[in-house]
């Protein structure tokens, strides 16, 4: 499908208006900074955030998507099972999906990952650099053989996810961490792109090499327009006859 | 770890009660089938059922057990789901796990898989042609180059899981369907193989070379004695100053 | 990229002109055939043969290919090893490959691969019927859940291939054996698409879903301006004074 | 296959004759320092080096060979071409191998990654942490989270090798680079292990965590006595008639 795919950003949207520190970085809101250089690269992107009726991801909403960006982290238990079920079953049916940053911990990313996503961190103004281990990888596109945060939230591993079908970065962490931190998957007819970089109270999103990750990113994620998943009792294709 | 993994067979148990034809094949249930090869080969072997008290996977039990293997159809939902918890838990910490047949759609393997683990069936007397294609993989140790099972249920493509770390088997049906029919994964600390044949009605279980997988698949499974993981917030290893 | 790739259709064309069987299905070559439906799709098409000076594989000719697809068969061992050489080096450097049937034993794909790439085969017009086990990949683009050749080579495994980075295709044959038949690799900055059917008295490159799929291919397998690979004796990038 | 794996150690033996620096740490050369640990382990163990006939590689010494272990540098180009082509044979037909830190340029693992090997380096006395991100390999058992080796040659990414099938580790390095140092290949019937530690002016195979690592890789490409690799022309498996 060579159309230009439809965004949804979902953000959290609890730290900006509660921390102060988060609210001068991000004055409207984390995914207003993710969705502003998506929308000049000419995507047409919405948001949606926790608080709003079933958390702005209505099956209207969700229909109109082809690709959901998700940032989250203190309230992770407030999202609704039934939402994470729904908006599981539009991945597994092909709606691509980006995780960001804490979102390593949302019921939706545990559940589509069956482990418990668990990892380590540390908050220490810490220089992250993040090199591409698949040059070739369509999510690279643009970048330089790295990048660097001067100064981001540490994840270290053992990162407690599948492994992925392509790793594309591995962050080294000033500390003396390393970390997986661009993992791509494929659920079903969906693709999940996580992203490790993005605490709150650094001005990541707006770091040009980030967006230019989740644009690729989004672009990857796309639906691809495949057969449609069919299960279930069948008559058989052949009616052989075996000797 | 070179000691024998201890082996917990865990079935359903149920068509063995209610329906004749399996009660033929399977006199003593299928787990008995199953178990009684694998204490020939020299490994230690309990069983469990659904209707036992915590369907026979307690803590306890869980505690000496090194690898589960899992045959479950008409009451997968009837497993509670604290049950389920615990032994997802329990495999991210290092159980191996072999799921059989219909164990794809019960609770543990779909919350593992994080996909509807869905596939296309047909019961009509086929051949299935069990292929190897990872012929230096341990679980096709002693295998020819392919195994045929004379009449077994057909499972057909496509099948809803992520692409296993490994594909072992992909199995030929007479009806013109493929299948995916030996797939490793890890997760956590553990290692998950799923297994396609074994349907009720049929002698699979007696097959020597599914006696043979089935046997190298719980070597192959057994923790291996890594490193404990941990996780959560961490001083720095390193004390860097940089320039 | 967004660009259109620009195709080189690559063919041996000996068959065609040594065998009337082939020439009245190929009359104007195989190249021909496959590169017909990339120009009414709207790449821009080129094609080489094996007589050509250089094989047509040319510094200039490569310097000006995005992606190259190449069918080659009884004269593998006529490619000049120095070609070779430069075809591997432009495809570790990013441009694309798509290699058709017989080619799975030509030099440059035995290269790539570092096996034998041998296989089990034979001629009996057989029944082949290609079921998408990857239905959000990119390859699969408009397809059904499986489409059919209704006379093809059998091709059975085990295919002495390294495991792909993505499978998109398992054939089923009408004599009992399976065949991944559609394999992605990444080679360096290149990736790599391996796709089985085509043999050359079959009329395979008319069909409407075989042409999808190499389209389909071309275009995955592009080129995506990601870092240039660069290698050799660094200085640090960070001057620590460790603790 | 139950028994203990036959190990042939392979060593270039040129760095220790040469060079007053390497002779210090490795008095007996490399190979006897990587053996004399597995030897106390168990395993039946040889040596064999570049200067002897057929640089210690003839068929006979392949052929009673299970796990081939290679070190090599400054004579890469000294191995005779028909000596790695029989070592790639014996690997595709099940010889496990492991290669170790400098040996990434051999002909041999080369060959068969079909790549460059290419990769970043810097000799300066530089902490290495190895980060175990697979931690229910069997490669990784009885290790913790992570080692360290006080000071190391870097080798930072790009490393130009396929995506391996399973990673085990991932370096993490002081002057600011990162590297995927463990590395699982499946090739034919044969597993391969690429392990990066080991440069000559260091004693880092005296180091415990390397010595176990060695150990279980060795374990773990052991040949699993699965089916011979057999290829070519078939009769059908089925003589069917289709409707």
């Amino acid at each position: 499908m060579s159309t230009t795919p439809r965004i949804l950003v979902w953000n959290e949207y609890r730290h900006e208006k509660q921390h102060a520190a988060v609210a001068a970085v991000y004055p409207d809101g984390i995914h207003a900074a993710i969705a502003a250089p998506l929308r000049a690269a000419g995507f047409p992107v919405r948001t949606a955030t926790l608080d709003e009726p079933e958390h702005g991801l209505t099956e209207s909403a969700l229909a109109e998507t082809d690709v959901l960006i998700w940032w989250g982290h203190m309230a992770h238990d407030e999202v609704d099972d039934a939402v994470v079920a729904r908006v599981q079953q539009r991945v597994l049916a092909g709606m691509g999906l980006v995780v960001l940053h804490s979102g390593h911990f949302s019921k939706l990313f545990k559940r589509l990952m069956g482990t418990s996503c668990d990892l380590k961190w540390r908050e220490a103004d810490e220089r992250e650099r993040l090199w591409v281990v698949a040059p070739g990888h369509p999510i690279a596109a643009g970048l330089g053989e790295y990048f660097e945060l001067p100064r981001e939230e540490m994840y270290g591993e053992f990162f407690d996810v599948p492994a992925p079908d392509e790793l594309v970065f591995v962050s080294w962490f000033q500390g003396g961490e390393v970390f997986r931190s661009g993992l791509c998957y494929s659920r079903g007819a969906g693709r999940i792109f996580y992203f490790r970089p993005g605490h709150e109270t650094y001005p990541t999103y707006y770091d040009a090499n980030v967006q230019r990750v989740i644009a690729n990113a989004a672009r990857w994620a796309a639906p691809t327009g495949g057969p449609v998943l069919a299960f279930g009792n069948r008559a058989p294709l052949e009616k052989l006859t075996l000797t």
